[in-house]
């Protein structure tokens, strides 16, 4: 019996929270879980329906992308969560969702405007998106790249991934991570709302502005900070 | 045991209205219950899940702002709570929610103007929205001065409480309370369908008017006024 | 035991549609059922929620507009049954909702315009919508004249209340009929789509034109004429 | 006992999930099944509510479109699935839906951009929309006209029916199709998405472009190319 059946487990509970939150229809999205000791990940097989998943059915894969054990075929979109695990040291979970109003952003090819407080209470400013890819890289080998394309935009933005854990690829969809599996779903179900909160409100207020910085640094601190206390225990975050 | 196991109990009942009414995800938004008699309000704790949450997790708290029973922390909204009650007299109920419509008029710091009679049966005017908060305000106890936002809003506008039961605080969400937890409640929810009704309603005509005042007040009083005849008795109100 | 219990049971059934189908939330809207050989209807009682009716609580009311039997007080858009019923020969069930597209239709006081198949199916000609009321008629017996709203505007617009089946009362909401409690219900629910899809098509195209006649025909026909042949028996309509 | 009970059954389970993915209500939308060997395939009821639907009522209509099983009417639109299963080689299941945001489009009389990746994962192109009908032809055999509209968009558009599965009929709503019911309901699933995921993104930015080409063909050929590699299986397209 594999060692990683926990792993597997949290995975495909995690997974199930994407029909259930309604991130995605059929088999769009993904959500992979690390155990960081071993540099292993669970992630969901390609192209399975939710319903018909089992925890035996997760596919194990190493940081170096290959498959380690699983019957299927990993989720095409491996390559780009083995170039973010690389990356974003302290992330263990990460999720990829089609869920509406985050894709409606994402095709708009505009970051989401830091309107309120429910956007300010896990986010000290805009959401981002990023570049659309250029030529040379969809000819390669394209979602490895949309893994790099995710990496650069945080650099060029000049954001921390422990800040922001959530992000628009242009034209594509969500991706989100977190500590933990749940907190990588918690990011992306977070998103989904901010995403319709701000598309209403531009609908309401066409001259809408930006919620001031006080304002925004207040409601981050006040769960985020090192005086956080919002929770049950210091710094916990949601 | 404490004596105010059935006080715990409505509040916990009240709480679970939240998800069930779709007026926040996860942990957020709040509702409390006060027992005037003793002066102690029975509020939802911090950051706790409404499917974990049990009638004991309720926190009690007294009109200072003081925990006085319950083994987690209070909502962090408390305070703006401990404000409402001592301002609004006859409330003994009060929700705080992020519901998506509410939000998106909150956020783009628009009233939501009367534009049909589902409206001006709960209401005779525009539900209000606050000031943006002053950077003083936002450095000071953050949640207490939002209680005063919402007191300096119904006191600048001229509205009582009695007849304004609803209330969005500016880029935040909605604030609605009642005699009761079941009228608190319930004025959350018709906000939200009010909030969605007007927001569609620009939408299908940009050029729409406010409802006449005539009209306003004709629905307003078949369910408000001292000849009120809506429902099964007297001034019965919903 | 009452002779009208099969009619207060199918009123009951028909007012258990309106939460189901999401035409309102709480106890808004109403259905009644007219025997009309007795000259009594059944209809909601006013102000009670929908999951605490049961059948026995359906309250029956004549066309004088007296309640003949029931514990409780009928509907307080009673009057606007009665004037219905009195004039719209052949009509055996009434609907009122405030579902929320046609309300956004309502408020914004615009008849919806015929934009494709669906609509055609059941109307072949816009949905139409009522004047404002007049200052005078709202200092009247309100809800009465509501009903002489809807008369007027059918007479005014020269439209048969058998081929037009559902109206907008501007500001306020729909009403719809039919032969029987399934159809003005089904009626209600198609208003509601209808508005949903016309209010969407204007979205997605500002310069949206009237489907044109001989389609608008060419629909409502196939469903509704002498040559129907939509459905299990002929002139069957749904 | 029928040699077709498998056929029925089949095509009985893919009309069940016509309500269940919300893609119309009461009896609208209809799915068939082809059984290629006999040129027989079944279709829904005409006017029959799915609730009260059993796999025996499904109606068997052959290739002249003349029925040779069942009690009932075959759905009206039968004629228009005679005509495509003559001109769509390969094609064994056909949906029509009536489902909201599909309807938007189509009464709006536009083809959907591709403007994202999840429209891209399906179609090299924009999802097509046919002419409205000729006076002509709505007087002709009007079904059988809606058929021909399709195929001489197909044609006109020069698309392949293997590549594009999806078409908005003009004022009306849309017909999918596919291999099996699985694929073909799949296919009205992801339409209504897709559509409604356009419609937001033209909201969130009025000034949205066509996704580039490359990135469209990247998409298309992972899930469709002879190299495809999304899914458990060589060219397994979801």
């Amino acid at each position: 019996m594999s060692k990683f059946k926990e792993l597997k487990e949290k995975c495909w509970k995690a997974n199930m929270e994407i029909p259930k939150h309604k991130l995605a229809v059929y088999t769009f999205g993904n959500v992979s879980a690390l155990d960081p000791s071993e540099g292993i990940f669970a992630i969901k097989p390609s192209g399975v329906p939710y319903d018909d998943m089992k925890p035996a059915d997760m596919v194990l894969v190493n940081l170096d992308g290959k498959k380690v054990e699983g019957k299927m075929n990993p989720s095409s979109d491996t390559p780009t969560h083995v170039v973010l695990y690389r990356f974003l040291s302290g992330v263990y979970s990460i999720v990829h969702a089609h869920s509406t109003y985050a894709v409606a952003w994402a095709q708009a090819c505009r970051p989401i405007p830091v309107y309120g407080t429910t956007h300010a209470d896990h986010l000290a400013g805009d959401i981002p998106v990023t570049e659309v890819m250029s030529d040379e890289m969809i000819r390669g080998q394209y979602e490895e790249q949309t893994g790099y394309q995710i990496i650069n935009a945080l650099k060029e933005k000049n954001l921390s991934h422990q800040d922001v854990q959530m992000i628009l690829v242009a034209c594509h969809g969500q991706f989100t991570w977190g500590e933990t599996p749940d907190k990588s779903v918690y990011n992306a179900v977070v998103l989904e709302e901010i995403a319709r909160m701000a598309y209403l409100s531009e609908q309401v207020n066409p001259d809408i502005k930006r919620m001031k910085e006080t304002l925004i640094n207040k409601h981050y601190q006040r769960k985020h900070g090192k005086d956080a206390y919002y929770g049950q225990a210091k710094n916990k975050q949601e």
